[in-house]
């Protein structure tokens, strides 16, 4: 780190790190493991790479970025950047070279890769009875002997055929009903909410209609568009969370809210609701109709992202006895939030349920139904704050806590959101420590095909979760989470601070230089792992349950979940490995449920007033606990269930070393 | 008229007159009876006399106006007329000469006088029972014990105190609750809507909170200021209907939106809204308050008025079988209609009866309440559409009429609306001919004061109805409506095209010249009570009535139109004078009542359905009716009521001449 080099972040990935002065930015976002598109391969002929420079004093950065801390505008760049564009601080990454330290925005249009949210597809048996209905009616025309009104000649006749009552029209639908009826020959299509409310007539038999359902995590949101006739999901698409800007976890964002009292929240929500713009048009696009034809949007995520979205000073979340401002679920017009989809859609946003487990931890609960079940299940449910819930239909009680971003593969060195290039599965052999693994985006595993095919970029949460356990089975980490330096092993070296491991070469990667997993990096795993595992143990004592008899893991960090080591690595107390059930993002799960099934909302409305939430800092054991779990897998818990398969540490009660 | 002079429309009055070229637009003002205010006499000092030049072709005006038909903008005029407002073309009246056509905007805060609305305060037996009430609550606080969300803990509170059940709150009061909740001590009144939705909770107890109650006429908007805690009105104001531009009646209104696809209705909606806004504004600081203190409106008006304010394509009101978009009441977020009272305020409309028997005419009927009553009673709605109703408890039927605005003053030569300065009263004395009469304004009458203490301007809508009636007994004019040329007697002349009578002298007026009422003005008179005398025929026929029980006369021309008189003129068939009811502004009076009572609403949409709309064009003898009725009082009908008062005409059946 010389005065030769500059300090570079990239958004909306976050991958930062300092590179040399006089580097273009396009050599930068290789370097850092960023993928921005170059098509003319740096001819300057192309202009796919436009970026935008962000001014301004990036606390939690530490960095001043300025526009000047650029080589000056090139008369080349003004082929590709309109005079508005470049007043805004867009540049060509080709051209541009670092003089200073940047925050450079990658803007949806200029990105190489996009995130991958797996399994956002996965077979929910969900019963299609979604809150947007279109109805076909024909209409008589109006004579004299019938001059009744166009709207309540609508509602006669979806009365008639559909046996609707009460039905109120949007303001913004009434105006264009005359004129539409009459364009269509009488004979349309009625979009209805909720069996309530006229959202739009359509010409015709209309057969497609739309919905998005959104999971607004601390870190990524994810989008799933999806057709309301036939439930099925269209398009899935997710991008970090543009908040990320303004404070990496919940409270850093209540915190910016309370210390920019003028414009802090609205900043923020103008950010996310910026990003669900964006994610609307893109999945709209991709789906080939218009931003306009989504007719209902669900919304999750926890109190804070929920109130910040809302435009709810997040304050009091901040501060005990931290209760939000609203339980209930909402239905708000989207026009109101300025969500621009169809002018008269809803968006419905689920409940919380107390202060920090949110309208999110409802989504996984509505997604898995534990209150419909006798099995004792605790699931968890990890994103840059980890939610926890145990019990089953007798009672439910939930938890919330900090876990930190390291398992969604943020404050990892090498980690990074779970977009292409990034490593998701890890092998390593025992007797060699040959490591053998699978990066988002390849069909293969790292050994069934030449290293310059690989191009790995970093580690998602899955990855670093596989690595971690790896690397524990192999014994090259204690299990105090130190790595044993002594073993002698090309792959294993002393690094900056501490000793690494590398799991891919440079010569395998797209950023030119060995992926690795550091003391540091299994310490941020440590801390997310012991504080679920404490938290799960608080539960189970309120419950007085002794053994788990399901565990569910879910979370947007990747691909799903390996239960096994997952269990290695002790994120969870044991629990028979066939009933540890990965699966992916539930929250998403439970926001496109409520979007394709009005019941589940009521259902939400309930569970959300029936789960008992327990504050784990009231609890004076939950600091020990989290002492005992930052082991791997614990310091004191058998695991029984790991029998045979654990090879470095305690399976039985009492093996304590 | 010669090529000295100039066409000078001043707006939103309407007057309208040639003026020489070279006089300024104060002395136009002055020739043509607008008022401007002008403090300095004329030095051009005070600044008061601002007025906007509207530029384009006015058809109905047959006018084009340009910026450049006035004299060049002066050095003085940039004292008080910022580069901004020059660009929008504002000039100082006292400055500015005529060098060609001009149409005149005077600003509201440039207008010398005001219209008054006779009767505001009626005192109607309104029971109290507002859509927006308070309830004042003290809250617990939360603890870690009762961490309960603060939208929760004020509904428990509301439910607890007032049996308040099933609340929801409106998205922008929601975003501001916490934050008020905790400024306010936890001690605040809730402003609840219909029971239903929360507005938005103020600190402490808060005794007055206010709504606004609107008629939006075809000519005139009047709106009244109500605290809804005391059911008081506290303002009252009006102006005239910007959208007067775009056509003097319904039908031409809806003709220019045809006309004009791609914006007339948007150019008159945001008219009308602007004009809403304006007087929202006056009130709210006549008043001492903000127009954010507004909770609630409820607006009125007929069918055109309703749809062009709802930005509804007006276009099938205009073509049989006349069906509106929608009959039934609204309620719409004033946000989303543009309207600038408080953010989360509602908008009540009223419902439509049907085609052009508008949400007005409902107001009058829940004011009036026929429907409760025996007697049989004919209401007159007397506006630029003519609205009757007829009928008692047991069957209603309702017809509209083009009756022209000349019984609002309009089409008058000397008609102005009813604002300070306007001849409401006239008494002609048959021997002498001798001439008295009262304007608005002024407590004496004409005969009480010395000539220059008068100051009338014109005749509105009350005082031309008088006017032409008292012309009648006093045998100066004819059944017919001609005048009576051979009378000899200073005041009747021959005018311009006929004879004209002069009520008030030019030097008892501030406009420099007589006031006469003339044969065309007769005629136009006539043209409007024909047209509603034939309409109660029909409908007295439909429902098989011989006589009226009872006529209630409603109408925003003024004054109260004095029965006697009415009656002589042939506005309606033969009725006991005791039972002829003047009773003002009733559409505005029901805008009222439903502001203050939220079970009038429900009567309103009851009545609304109930009444039935007779088609008064399908009935062949309407044609003959009409022609009849033209006559005064009538060519066939007898008066038995006015036995003894009529002195030029038959007053039993069968004394035609």
């Amino acid at each position: 780190m010389n005065d030769r080099n500059v300090a570079v972040i990239f958004q909306p990935s976050g991958r930062r790190g300092r590179v040399e002065v006089g580097k273009t930015i396009l050599h930068a976002s290789r370097e850092l493991g960023v993928a921005i598109e170059s098509i003319c391969g740096e001819k300057h002929t192309c202009g796919k790479c436009k970026v935008r420079i962000e001014e301004g004093f990036f606390e939690r950065e530490s960095l001043i970025s300025r526009r000047e801390h650029l080589s000056p505008f090139a008369p080349e760049e003004s082929k590709f950047i309109a005079e508005r564009e470049r007043l805004s601080g867009y540049r060509l990454a080709c051209i541009a070279e670092l003089r200073g330290d940047v925050l450079i925005y990658v803007p949806e249009e200029s990105r190489g890769g996009k995130q991958v949210i797996r399994k956002a597809a996965r077979e929910l048996p969900i019963d299609l009875n979604p809150g947007v209905i279109g109805y076909y009616v024909e209409l008589p025309r109006p004579s004299l002997g019938d001059p009744l009104g166009d709207f309540e000649r609508l509602h006669q006749a979806l009365k008639k055929a559909y046996g609707l009552k009460d039905l109120s029209i949007d303001y913004l639908a009434l105006r264009g009903i005359s004129v539409k009826l009459r364009a269509a020959g009488w004979k349309v299509t009625v979009l209805v909410w909720m069996d309530r409310e006229i959202l739009d007539v359509r010409p015709g038999r209309v057969e497609n209609f739309y919905g998005l359902a959104v999971d607004i995590g601390t870190t990524t949101v994810a989008a799933y568009l999806c057709n309301l006739a036939s439930g099925q999901v269209v398009i899935t698409d997710s991008m970090m969370n543009p908040q990320v800007t303004y404070g990496e976890d919940v409270m850093s964002r209540i915190t910016y809210a309370m210390m920019n009292p003028a414009d802090g929240l609205k900043r923020m929500k103008e950010a996310i609701t910026q990003g669900l713009n964006t994610l609307a048009g893109s999945t709209a696009n991709a789906a080939g109709i218009m931003p306009e034809d989504i007719l209902e949007m669900t919304v999750v995520g926890n109190t804070a992202m929920h109130h910040i979205f809302l435009g709810i000073d997040p304050q009091h979340l901040g501060l005990a006895p931290f209760p939000p401002s609203i339980h209930r679920s909402l239905d708000i017009k989207a026009r109101d939030l300025g969500i621009q989809i169809h002018p008269a859609a809803n968006v419905h946003v689920l409940p919380i349920e107390a202060g920090f487990v949110g309208a999110d931890n409802v989504a996984v609960l509505i997604a898995e139904e534990p209150y419909r079940k006798d099995e004792m299940a605790l699931i968890i449910d990890i994103g840059t704050n980890g939610e926890l819930v145990l019990g089953n239909k007798q009672r439910l009680v939930s938890s919330s806590c900090a876990t930190g971003p390291a398992l969604e593969g943020a404050h990892i060195k090498f980690g990074m959101r779970a977009a292409p290039g990034a490593i998701e599965r890890v092998r390593i052999d025992p007797g060699t420590l040959q490591v053998r693994y699978k990066a988002i985006g390849q069909e293969l595993w790292s050994d069934e095909c030449a290293p310059g095919e690989i191009q790995a970029r970093g580690i998602c949460g899955s990855g670093i979760i596989e690595a971690v356990a790896e690397m524990f089975q192999a014994g090259i980490v204690e299990r105090s989470g130190r790595i044993n330096g002594s073993i002698p092993n090309s792959r294993l070296r002393k690094g900056e601070k501490s000793y690494e491991f590398v799991i891919a070469k440079a010569e395998e990667t797209s950023i030119g230089q060995d992926i690795t997993v550091s003391t540091s990096d299994i310490r941020a795993v440590q801390l997310a792992k012991g504080a679920l595992y404490a938290g799960a143990k608080i539960l189970m004592k309120v419950l007085g349950v002794e053994r788990l008899e399901k565990v569910i893991l879910a979370g947007a960090f990747g691909s799903y979940i390996d239960s096994e080591r997952a269990m290695i690595l002790g994120m969870f107390p044991d629990c028979d490995l066939q009933n540890v059930c990965p699966v992916g993002n539930a929250a998403g799960d439970g926001a496109r449920v409520a979007l394709l099934n009005r019941e589940k909302r009521k259902e939400a409305d309930r569970v959300a007033r029936q789960v008992e939430y327990i504050e784990l800092t009231v609890y004076p054991e939950f600091e020990r606990e989290f002492t005992l779990a930052m082991h791997i897998p614990h310091m004191k818990d058998a695991f029984p269930h790991l029998k045979g398969i654990l090879k470095n540490g305690p399976f039985e009660k009492g093996t304590d070393r």
